[in-house]
C-alpha cells in the first residue's frame, strides 16, 4: 500500500531563501524553480544560461506525511533515489544523512502522520582540485558527470527527489527481497531456477511459462529445454515470469534465460605475430547462447536534462524506436549514469541488450577513502538492481578512462573496486574497465577529417578494429526544430556565438564542431544561400556516412563484432549534433538511413569515397550482409542512376549464404560519365527488403587539363 | 620453543608400498626416493627420465612425535608449506586434509608425544581436459606448472614438505601474528606507522631506526623525515626493526618505508593519435618514492627442480649476484610459483624489487569453483604473507595468459579473484593481470631471426615498448658442467637425441632451441669443428647479443622503463639456453656482460646490427646513459680496434646529464677497411667506469662484384 504525498520546495539563496514553490516528484528542483521564476522553455535561446546562478544553492523539500496507520503495519518513507548530497528531516530532526542517488533511500516512520519531513539537497558537489568550471569538477562524486557540461550538453546541474517518492505500508509479512537467481546448463538444454527472499515467513513463489502457463510453485526449479531470451533479431526476447506473495504481501518479476560471455573476437589470437609480443586485444564479442551475435546499436544518453522528467512513456517510445531500427544494443554511456528502473523492463521485453556503465566519465577520479566508499555504496546498489534484467549483458566502469583526457589506468583504485564488486555480486556478466579497451576504437566524429584528407567512407576502410563503440557524423537540426531554439533574426546566415553556439553548433568540441561548416562547404556545389539548403546538405551528409560506417563494420565481421554510434538520443535540442533522435522524440533522416543499414540481410557496396569525379573510375566492392539467424540467398542487380537514367553494370547471385555470415562479392568498376550533375546513386536491387541506394558526391566537368590528369 | 622431528617416507606404488627410506625435510621426496633406489645424479645424462614412474605415486612421510609437554604450553605441528594434496594422519586418524602448498599448516597436538604422525601425499593433480602430458595438465591447480615440463625444465613432478616443519611449544600468549603498516605523507616526510597484532594479551612493540637506535615502544608511531627504502641503484634499502614481545613469546621484523606505483610512461598519453582511438598503454613504469626508476634485472626461475632444497644460503648468493651486476629487479614468474620467505628477506634487504606472480602460467586457468575457492585460499596466504616486504614493489596475475597459448582474457574470472584479493589485502601495491600487457613486449629469444632476417640489434631498434618483460640470448654451457651433464661420448659431435636434446640444446621450444645451430652457423666464419669452439661463437653472441637489448631498451627510456632478460637462473645444468647462472651458482660469460650493460653511468653506442662487412660504411650512435641518482659528465673517445691496430673517430664531450636521464651524442661514420680478420671491436673509453666495448662479426672481403655494390 503507498501513499503519495504533495511537495513544495524552495532555494536557499545567498540573498535568503526564495518562497515555497510547488514541486514535482518525481522530478528536478532546478526546473521547478524555473518555472517559479517564470524563465520560460529552457530549449530556447539562452534560457539555460539562467540556470548558473542556482549551482551554489542549497535546496529544501518538504511534505506534510499523510498516510493511514493500519495496526501490524509499518509505515515506510521510500524514495527510489534522490540526487545527490542530502539529510532527511523529521520534524526538524535529522533521521538520515546520505551520498549518492542511486541508493534508494528508507526511513521508517513511526507515529508520524502529520509531521513534517524535510529533504534538504546541498549544493552540487565541486571537486577543489578541478581547474575549470566543467565536468573536472565531477571528479570526486558518483554523480554523473554530463550535468557539468559537455560538447552537445549543456551546463546545467540539476538535483532532487528524482525517482518515484512515496508512504509504503508494509506489513509484518512483507517481502524485501525476492531475487531469482539461474543456471543453464552448457547445451542449453536445462535451466536450474532459485530464487533468494529477504521475508520473516516462508515466501509462496509461483513460475509462469512465457505464455503465462503456470509452471509451478515453490522456490527451486528446474526446467527442461527452456525457452531461451534472445536479442534483437536472433530470436524472440522470452520471459518466464513469477508472483511471490505472503499472506500481506505480494511480489512479481519476469526472468530471461540466457547465457552472455565476452569471448574473443574472430582471429585475434593470431595477433601480435611477431617479437617483442605484446597481449593480443581484449575481448568484445558477444556470445548470447553460445552464438556469436553482432552487436549494432547505439549510444545511449540521458534523453533530457531532467532526470527526474523522465517517465516510462518515454523510454518506450525511444526504445520501440531502436528495435525498429533493427538495433539490438545500448551502450548507457557512463556519462550519463543510470536509468530508471523501466529502461531495463522495456529492454528485457524489446531485447535489446544494455552495456551499463558506472557513472564514470573522461576524469581522473581519485582513489581518496570517501570516493571509493560512496563509489562501493552506489556501485553495489546498481548491481543489486540491475543484476536480475536479461538485457544488462555487461558493465563497463566507465567512459574513455584509459586516455589523455581522462588519466587514469589499470591500476586506479576505483575501476579496480568496480572489478571487485561485479565479481562479487555478478561474475557471471562480463565486466570492462572502461571503453575503449584494447582492440577498439572511438571516433571519428566527422564527414571529412582534413588532417588525413579522409572522409568517413576511407577512415574506416582503413580501420581495423574489434568494436567501434563511438563515431559520430554531425548533421543539423530540421527548420521546425531550430525555430524552437534559435530566434527568428539569429537564424540565417549561420554564425558563430548566441544560440547556435549555445545550442552547439559552434565550439562545442574544438571551433568547428558540431556544423562543421568547412565540411559542408567542401561539399557544396552551389552556394549555401538559405538554411535549408544548409540543412538539407549535411543531412546528405549524415545519413550517407552513418549508413557508410555501419556497414563497413558489419562487413568487418566477425573480426569486427560491434557497431555502436555516437549517439541515439540527446537531452535537449541541439542546433547540431551526431545523435538519431531529436529531442525529445522525433527521428531524424539519419535515423532511418540507419535503419536502412542495419537490416538484417543486406546488399551493400563498399565505396572507397563519397566524392567521385566525371571520367573517373567508380569502384566499390559488393557484399551480401546477413546478421539474421536464417540462412539466405540473393540476386542482386547493381545500377548507377545518374538524373533519370540508370545504367545497369551487373548482376550477382550470392548464392546460400548462412546464418550471422557474410559473402563477398564482385567489385564493380565504371567510368563515370562527363555530365553536369552534383550526385549519382549505386543502386543494389532485390526482389526482397534487402535493396540499397548510395547517393554520393559527383564533381562534373572541369576544364580539360584537369580531366585529363585524372584519366591517366 | 621449536622441535624439529626426524621423517621417514615410503612411495605408494602400484606394484605395492616401497620400503620406508630416510626424508630430508624440507626436501622434495621424489629426491629422497631417487637416492633411495640408487639413480645417481639427476643432472646426468638421462637419470631425470627415471622420474617419469613416480608420477601416479601416493606418498607417505612418517615421524614420531618428539617433542616437551610443558604445562602452560599448546604444542601445535607446523609446516610451512606442503607440496600439494595431502592428509595429515595421528595414529591413523586424519585430522587434516588440505590442498594447496603456499598455505601454512597448523594441526594442534594434545597428548601426542609418542604418536606417529603422516602426511599422505596425493598424486599431482592432472586436469583430464589436457590434451598433452605437459602443463596443460596443471590448468586446474595453483601447483606452479613448471615442474609438468617446459623449454628448459625437464618433466619432474616434485612434492613434500618443501617448507620449513616442526613443532612448536606456544605460550598462553603466544604472538601469533605481528603485522606492521604504515603511510607515508605525499611528501615522503612523515610516516606513520601501526602494527596489528593477534595475542590474547597486550603485546609490546619497540621499533628501533635502520642504524639500530631505540625510536620507541607502542603500537603506533610517527616518524618525521624517516629514511626510505630505495632499490639498488638509487639509494639504500633502509630497514627499521622491531621486535614484539608478551612475557612467554617474540617476534621480531622489519619494515623498509616506501612509496610505489607503476605510472604511465613518460610519452605514452600522446598515442594514441588517431581514429578511431583506442585507449593508452598499460602503465608499466615503476614510480618509487616519488622517482621514476628505470627497472632493470631478469627473469628469476625456481633455482632447482627440487624446491625443497633451495635455502637461504643459495639465495643469498644468487641474489648478491643480482645486486653486483646492478640489477633492481626479478620479476618472479608465475610458473615457477612462490619463493620461500628468505628469498625476500634479502631483496629487502639487498634493495632488489620483486614483481610476484601468482602460480599461474601459459594456460588457460578454468573458473570452476573448486580452483578459484583453492586460488583464493592460496593466493589469501601469498598476500599476507608478502605485503609486509617492501621489496615486494607489484603483483601480477601470471605469465603470458593474454595469449593465444593460453586463452585467457581480462573476463577470466581467475584473474578478476586475483584483482579482487589484491585489493582487499593489499590495495595501495600494483596488481597486472598478466604479462605482458598492452604496451609491454615479451621475446625474442634468440640472437638472429631467419623470418624477418634481423638479429637482436636491430630487432629492439625498431621495437618500441614500454617494457621489454622477457628477451633471451642463448648460449651453451661451459665445457666443465657439460661434462657434468653430458656422457663423454655424446659430446662431440653435437647432435640432436640423447643428453643434448635433454638438456635444451634441441627440440625445447621449436626444432632448433636453444642451441640454434643454424644461427651459430651463419656468423661462424671458421668450420666448427670443436666443441670448444662452438662453445666460444655461442658465448660471444649471447654477451653481445644480451648487451645490445639491455642498453636499446635503456636507451629507449623514458617511454620505456623496464629490461627484465629471460632468465636470471636455471633449475638444473641446461646444455644450452638464456639463464645468466649456470646451475646452480655460476655466472656465465653473459652475466658479466649483462653486469656491463647495466652499469648505472655508461657509454654506450647504438650500432645498428652485429654483421659488418668490409668496405661497409659502419655507424652507430654514441650515449650516455644515466640511471644513477646523481648528476654525470663524461668525455668518450670513440674508436675502432681491428687487431692490434686503433683508429681514433671521436671525442664527445657529454656535459652534465641529470641524474636518472639519458643524453643522445654524435653518430660515428667510418668506411670498414679492407681487412682479412673476423672481428672488430667499437671502444667508447672515459676516465671513469663507464667505458664500454662492441666486439661485432667483420666479413673480409668478398669478390670485387659484391664489394663494389655493398658501397654503392
Amino acid at each position: 500500500m503507498k501513499f503519495y504525498q504533495t511537495w513544495q520546495a524552495r532555494a536557499i539563496r545567498p540573498t535568503g531563501p526564495s518562497s515555497w514553490f510547488s514541486a514535482a516528484v518525481p522530478g528536478n528542483i532546478q526546473y521547478d524553480y524555473s518555472q517559479y521564476m517564470g524563465w520560460g522553455n529552457i530549449n530556447y535561446a539562452d534560457t539555460a544560461e539562467k540556470f548558473r546562478e542556482t549551482e551554489g544553492y542549497m535546496w529544501e523539500y518538504r511534505t506534510t506525511l499523510q498516510y493511514d496507520s493500519i495496526p501490524g503495519y509499518q509505515a515506510v518513507f521510500v524514495s527510489e533515489g534522490i540526487d545527490y548530497r542530502f539529510d532527511i528531516l523529521i520534524d526538524d530532526r535529522i533521521v538520515l544523512e546520505h551520498e549518492g542517488m542511486f541508493s534508494k533511500v528508507e526511513v521508517t516512520l513511526d507515529d508520524c502522520a502529520g509531521c513534517e519531513l524535510l529533504v534538504r539537497i546541498h549544493p552540487h558537489p565541486k571537486s577543489p582540485k578541478a581547474k575549470f568550471e566543467d565536468r573536472d569538477q565531477a571528479a570526486e562524486c558518483v554523480k554523473p558527470p554530463v550535468s557539468y557540461g559537455w560538447d552537445w550538453h549543456p551546463r546545467l546541474l540539476v538535483s532532487g527527489l528524482w525517482q518515484e517518492t512515496y508512504i509504503e505500508l508494509r506489513s509484518h509479512d512483507h517481502i524485501s527481497r525476492c531475487e531469482p537467481f539461474y543456471e543453464l546448463n552448457d547445451d542449453f538444454s536445462r535451466a536450474d531456477i532459485h530464487f533468494e527472499t529477504d521475508c520473516p515467513v516462508p515466501v509462496q513463489i509461483e513460475l509462469y511459462d512465457p505464455d503465462g502457463l503456470l509452471i509451478g510453485s515453490g522456490d527451486h526449479f528446474v526446467i527442461e529445454n527452456p525457452r531461451l531470451w534472445w536479442c534483437n533479431g536472433q530470436g524472440k526476447p522470452e520471459l518466464y515470469t513469477y508472483t511471490a506473495h505472503t499472506e500481506g504481501d505480494s511480489v512479481s518479476g519476469h526472468i530471461g534465460l540466457r547465457s552472455v560471455k565476452l569471448v574473443m573476437n574472430e582471429g585475434a589470437w593470431k595477433k601480435p605475430s611477431f617479437f617483442p609480443k605484446g597481449r593480443s586485444t581484449a575481448p568484445i564479442q558477444l556470445e548470447l547462447n553460445g552464438r556469436r551475435v553482432f552487436a549494432k546499436g547505439s549510444n545511449w544518453v540521458n534523453p533530457d536534462i531532467f532526470n527526474g522528467h523522465i517517465d516510462e512513456f518515454r523510454y518506450e517510445i525511444l526504445i520501440t524506436l531502436a528495435r525498429d531500427a533493427h538495433m539490438n544494443i545500448f551502450r548507457c554511456w557512463g556519462g550519463s549514469g543510470i536509468n530508471k528502473k523501466s529502461f531495463y523492463d522495456i529492454c528485457d521485453r524489446m531485447g535489446i541488450m544494455v552495456w551499463v556503465e558506472f557513472p564514470l566519465a573522461c576524469n581522473n577520479y581519485d582513489g581518496t577513502t570517501h570516493y571509493l566508499e560512496v563509489l562501493e555504496q552506489e556501485s553495489s546498489a546498481i548491481l543489486r538492481a540491475l543484476r536480475s534484467h536479461p538485457s544488462v549483458v555487461m558493465y563497463c566502469g566507465g567512459n574513455e578512462l584509459f586516455n589523455s583526457w581522462s588519466l587514469m589506468t589499470d591500476q586506479s583504485l576505483p575501476l579496480r573496486l568496480l572489478n571487485k564488486l561485479c565479481y562479487e555480486l555478478d561474475r557471471d556478466r562480463p565486466f570492462l574497465m572502461t571503453s575503449p579497451v584494447y582492440g577498439m576504437g572511438h571516433g571519428g566524429y566527422t564527414f571529412y577529417d582534413p588532417d588525413t584528407g579522409k572522409d568517413v567512407f576511407s577512415l574506416f576502410q582503413s580501420s581495423c578494429c574489434t568494436a567501434y563503440t563511438e563515431f559520430g557524423v554531425p548533421g543539423i537540426t530540421d527548420l521546425e526544430n531550430l525555430k524552437k531554439i534559435i530566434p527568428e533574426e539569429e537564424l540565417f546566415p549561420i554564425q558563430p556565438g548566441g544560440s547556435w553556439t549555445l545550442h552547439h553548433a559552434f565550439g562545442a568540441w574544438g571551433e568547428k564542431r558540431w556544423l562543421c561548416m568547412d565540411v559542408l562547404e567542401r561539399y557544396a556545389q552551389e552556394s549555401l544561400d538559405s538554411l535549408e539548403k544548409t540543412i538539407a546538405l549535411a543531412s546528405w551528409l549524415q545519413c550517407e556516412g552513418y549508413k557508410a560506417v555501419f556497414e563497413e563494420a558489419r562487413r568487418q565481421s566477425p573480426y569486427c563484432s560491434m557497431a555502436v554510434n555516437w549517439c541515439y538520443c540527446e537531452p535537449w535540442i541541439t542546433a547540431a549534433g551526431n545523435s538519431l533522435i531529436t529531442y525529445p522524440l522525433q527521428p531524424k533522416p539519419a535515423y532511418y538511413a540507419v535503419q536502412s543499414a542495419l537490416r538484417p540481410v543486406l546488399a551493400s557496396a563498399r565505396i572507397p569515397k563519397f566524392d567521385w569525379k566525371a571520367g573517373e573510375c567508380f569502384h566499390a566492392e559488393l557484399w551480401l550482409l546477413n546478421d539474421s539467424p536464417e540462412t539466405v540467398s540473393e540476386i542482386i542487380h547493381a545500377s548507377i542512376r545518374i538524373g533519370n537514367t540508370e545504367y545497369p553494370l551487373l548482376t550477382w547471385e550470392t548464392g546460400t549464404v548462412s546464418s550471422n555470415t557474410n559473402r563477398i562479392g564482385p567489385t564493380l568498376n565504371w567510368v563515370l560519365p562527363h555530365l553536369n550533375v552534383t550526385q549519382f546513386t549505386l543502386c543494389l536491387s532485390t526482389n526482397t527488403a534487402a535493396s540499397s541506394e548510395y547517393t554520393l558526391c559527383f564533381r562534373s566537368d572541369k576544364p580539360h587539363e584537369e580531366t585529363r590528369q585524372l584519366n591517366v
